[in-house]
């Protein structure tokens, strides 16, 4: 498998690993203001979305699909949001977070300013994280 | 089609008018700092990515990375940025950014503040922005 000497998401998981299969993982990002945060990584090295050939490409998104109906249906988010930057670290991969509109950073996206302070955020989730986690790591076996 | 009293995309076009089709369109948005900044809008009103089916979902997706490919080609950017947020205006739209290491965000999200002026972003593409817009114009054609 493509690994790059020195890229985060080569060397380690990049989060709190909550399922992996032969061609990605799921990590979630362990932010206490937006505590429903996770990530679906490409294990190789790879830096655009267009770098896979599109049955690749289909199979990352598959799995967004399937974390984002997770996080709709377990915890009502007023919003979801997804993202593939990678402009400080470009090894693919797709932010997929349960916005809420009480939020610290609502309406603006999660990269803005904070607007407010939140101390409870993961409290506020309707179930809780663990709980969670395991409904997201069942994604690979769906 | 679904449409949504005052909702701003379902009124309007939302940018420039790049492309459109049955199902969705492009639009380039017009922000001065990143000026290779286009959004493909699906036409109906839904919120989520997942609100769709499975296949009007990889549609778009699809549109998406030909969107993507041709500001790779034309432009070689730094990174290329894609997003579906829509806290603000929960219509779905995918932005699809070419970054550059000279912008004025780089390397954080364009959702961050301003990190320096540049005042000639759109001389410093590779081509006129009228023939990227050309290009892009043409992912609905293949």
């Amino acid at each position: 498998m493509a690994t790059v000497p020195s890229c985060e998401l080569c060397d380690r998981d990049g989060g709190l690993l909550i399922a992996r299969n032969a061609q990605l993982r799921i990590i979630r990002a362990e932010d206490a203001d937006h505590p429903a945060f996770y990530r679906v990584i490409w294990n190789a090295h790879v830096a655009e979305w267009t770098d896979l050939p599109p049955a690749d490409r289909s199979a990352i998104m598959q799995v967004v699909a399937k974390v984002e109906t997770v996080l709709r249906q377990a915890l009502q988010p007023t919003k979801v949001n997804l993202a593939s930057l990678g402009n400080v670290v470009p090894h693919l991969h797709w932010h997929v977070i349960a916005r809420f509109d009480w939020d610290a950073r609502w309406p603006a996206p999660v990269w803005a300013p904070k607007n407010k302070e939140v101390a409870d955020a993961t409290s506020r989730l309707p179930i809780p994280l663990t709980e969670l986690d395991q409904q997201v790591a069942q994604v690979l076996n769906t």
